[in-house]
């Protein structure tokens, strides 16, 4: 099956910029953040809701390319892919370009683990593996 | 003249929540700077071109109520008001609630002084002037 | 009693900065915490002890005047004293001045209520008063 | 040659910690770039002086594996290693683990180009090459 997909927008704002006159590097994070929580909304399961549950999905890997600027007040589009990485662990591609143009500006992936409320790694419970599409 | 103000709305997120649960008091000034973005885009010249005309506003004094929590994917309207403050300065008021009921989150002006490109006190040019209502 | 003192340094980090080419305005809340972090370590039980041991302190009121600038990598000296507030509050005064020359950069209080485990206000217990030297 | 190498020290801040109970995730840029800071610094040349000479660093990639947890307070030790990557770029590497036992918490590499003031790309200028020890 194909990666679920989403597509959410964002303006970079003052607080992320930095004195070279763009976005500092780890507002990305947080922008990749965002794309997650969208994401499982439009699931039908928000990761706030996730967590309620008891499932935790903790940031364990990323690898992230700076590909082109963003200023202050500029419009990012963001998509969000998302599918299980073998049976334990879920993997979130994201890709930001300007809304304007489409020239990107960011692109990367985020690996996560599976915890339980103990912060103890575990399988992924079936509610969560149905989500995913698998 | 009344003051002029917008309403806008946003979640908080995951990178702004801190151990106690609910988000980082420091986020809340984040957050008031994106009203004062918003606002001053619908005044027909938002922030970004300012700068570009040579006009910063930076903060320099704040005060702030931090009234009732707020967690992590709530979401929040926040409504700013803005006037000119004595003939150099400009005051933003900030009230943030729940956008579910209403319930009050945080509150506070924020003061800024008008510099000029140089990062020199200037008095407001007329353009800014008739934009706040004047 | 004279209010408890304690002075640390801190660098402005890059991340800090912001297109206007000093630290974006929420990093002092972040400072802030950094002196209150230091001054109850000082008084002999670190904050991150007292949470442990069911207080928290969350901030209720700040004000905050930005008197200075600072730029990336400049060294600041932080000056944070405490006391309590009424019975129910405590109250930290916080000053920040270039270590280089003792020019102003930012001063303000934050004020900050006693919250047990559960979220709800509590009086101080005896530990943190016998701490506050009252 | 080997790669040049310096240690840092820095506590993990109440700001930088999220509702999970540790850090958050894009905190980590944020200290990898404390270490470049100090590193630079040890070398000589502090990177807030290499913007002033007129060479600017950007990030352009990133990988970082988050291994373990580190929590409020914690007190982490942080090691960078910096080379040239190929003729016009730098590579750091960071490292950090509790400074209490040396248990790991997070690594990865920061791979940066070389910009002019105009923010075109450059070949490093010889004073930043002769600094890297090659």
């Amino acid at each position: 099956m194909p990666p679920i997909e989403n597509i959410t927008t964002l303006r970079v704002r003052y607080s992320e910029t930095d004195q070279m006159g763009g976005f500092y590097n780890s507002r990305v994070l947080e922008w990749f953040e965002c794309g997650r929580t969208e994401i499982t909304r439009k699931l039908g399961v928000p990761y706030s809701e996730m967590e309620t549950r008891g499932l935790f999905l903790p940031l364990v890997e990323t690898h992230i390319e700076f590909v082109g600027r963003a200023r202050y007040d500029d419009e990012l589009r963001m998509t969000t892919r998302v599918a299980m990485f073998g049976r334990a662990r879920v993997r979130f591609e994201h890709e930001i370009v300007h809304a304007a143009n489409g020239a990107a500006v960011a692109r990367g992936y985020t690996l996560h683990a599976c915890l339980g409320p103990d912060g103890k790694l575990i399988r992924p419970p079936a509610w969560f593996v149905a989500l995913m599409g698998l």
